[in-house]
């Protein structure tokens, strides 16, 4: 018995098989460029060694509404080519499998769930902070999702009050994600992220608004537990900053867990994304 | 058959009970004053019309998780003997029939979803707007919960640029309860809230609040639908203010239903949280 997993990302796709014991037997790397060029080494990969079911993480906005017509496109991207690319159904007329289709935060989520740093809640919310941020969250061993899956990147933010930077999010400016991912602290900074001294005041601003959005994430989803991955959450200095604020931004409204185990560093690291998806194919796998 | 229905708020209780075709028979209304002079008064009511089951929205908050110690109390409460009142199992030792608990706002939420302006929606978000700010979102027929209920009106949010107002809410001033509830317009106008002109900017400021609200409930529970309810929402003009405001910070970065169908009023008025109620009774006698 043989696993298959995709994490298709922007910039480049993980692509996996593991055995029945989910231990990961080979994983390959393959460069995102247009879905004609792609798309077949992946194919080529799972034929050269076949699954019984694939798991699949890809970039969005993505349709997984199994009644939508467009199931399985990736939507409104502004990824040259990708753009309504029917990404699900390319990979079902080759290679005909049962597969688990969802978003890549939604995997890597799944794989801290599982095996990671989630590994004890029923509820989790995950989120990555990295050149984007984005949000998945686990309620009672399934993924939330209504009319669509959540964004939780870019709700609007109070400004830190000595905060100016216009932000960089590419539609908002200044939502979550144009003032706390990667590039918006690079964009302040003039260096990159892990050039910046651990005692910087950048990480107590930083640390302000990841913990707001803790405290929205607390009010509308009541995770158990919030875990937080992606390049940015390397700086393990901002664990106490963000805790620190939140208790201060929440001020006790709600009973949350104690904030040591409630918001905490992803464990799975890279392979987050990837292992999560190779859960999901045997799940799907076994109905 | 009967059904029973209790709608139990911070300063009166609805009570009521309606046939097998959910047609309120009875209706009556109880000051909410300590436990031990209210609570008989809705016990004798059911022993007067006994009913096959009863459904219970609360104000809160209140414990909704079946594996806990303290479910079916009312939990951190500021209001004088009902903090850590452990209101289900009175009513259940009292009158041995099956009850379903949960929120106030939850059972409003209800109404709208089987018998009001949600009808047509398997997602359903619905808020009220009025002494305060609650909110409770149905996904594919149930209420959303996890470690708890949500707490949607103490979110965060950014303030509307001639906004100066310090805020109501007791414990965090300036969330959105306490920039955008009834008592923070009155607090600024001065008058009551229905005494303010439909034109005066402080519907303007109204709608932005209330817009980015819905602008984070969008980007986090993915509604087909939202429905405003509650005193404040009977602001006719702010629909469509919302509406722009909702566009402008949104920015189309999720894909929406047309706005005039995706952010309405509530159709039940003050009968949807006993018609929730009642509905939810008829759904646990039902398993
Ligand atoms: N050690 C680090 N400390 C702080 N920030 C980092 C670190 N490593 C990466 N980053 C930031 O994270 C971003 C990359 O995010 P990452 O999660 O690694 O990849 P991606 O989001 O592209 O999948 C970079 O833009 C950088 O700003
Ligand atoms: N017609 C109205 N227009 C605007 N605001 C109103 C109106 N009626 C009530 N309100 C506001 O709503 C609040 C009462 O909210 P309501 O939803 O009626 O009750 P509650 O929230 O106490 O259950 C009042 O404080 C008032 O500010
Ligand atoms: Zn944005
Ligand atoms: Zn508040």
């Amino acid at each position: 018995m043989r696993y298959g997993g995709i994490e298709a990302g922007g910039t480049k796709f993980v692509v996996a098989i593991s055995d029945e014991h989910q231990r990961i037997i080979k994983q390959i790397r393959i460069d995102t460029e247009a879905p004609a060029v792609t798309m077949p080494k992946v194919v080529e990969f799972f034929q050269d060694n076949p699954v019984s079911a694939i798991g699949i993480g890809c970039f969005g906005p993505i349709d997984i509404d199994p009644q939508s017509l467009n199931y399985g496109y990736i939507t409104e991207t502004p990824k040259v080519g990708w753009r309504n690319f029917n990404f699900l159904n390319v990979l079902k007329q080759a290679l005909n499998v049962p597969m688990y289709w969802t978003t890549d935060v939604n995997v890597a989520a799944w794989g801290e769930y599982c095996l990671g740093a989630g590994k004890s809640s029923q509820h989790l919310f995950y989120s990555t902070v990295g050149t984007g941020i984005g949000g998945g969250m686990i309620n009672n061993n399934q993924f939330y999702q209504a009319r669509s899956h959540p964004e939780t990147g870019h709700i609007p933010v109070r400004r830190y009050y000595e905060d100016n930077y216009k932000g960089s999010c590419a539609v908002h400016g200044d939502c979550l994600e144009g003032l706390a991912a990667g590039p918006a602290i690079e964009a302040r900074a003039g260096v990159k992220a892990k050039k910046i001294a651990s005692d910087d005041d950048l990480w107590q601003q930083e640390a302000y608004y990841l913990a707001q959005a803790c405290m929205t994430y607390t009010l509308l989803y009541a995770p158990e537990k919030i875990v937080l991955g992606g390049g940015v959450s390397n700086q393990a200095q901002l664990f106490p900053l963000i805790r620190k604020s939140f208790e201060h931004q929440l001020k006790n409204y709600v009973d949350v867990p104690p904030l040591e185990q409630y918001i905490v560093h992803a464990e799975l690291g890279d392979q987050a994304g990837i292992v999560g998806a190779l859960l999901l194919a045997e799940k799907v796998y076994n109905g």
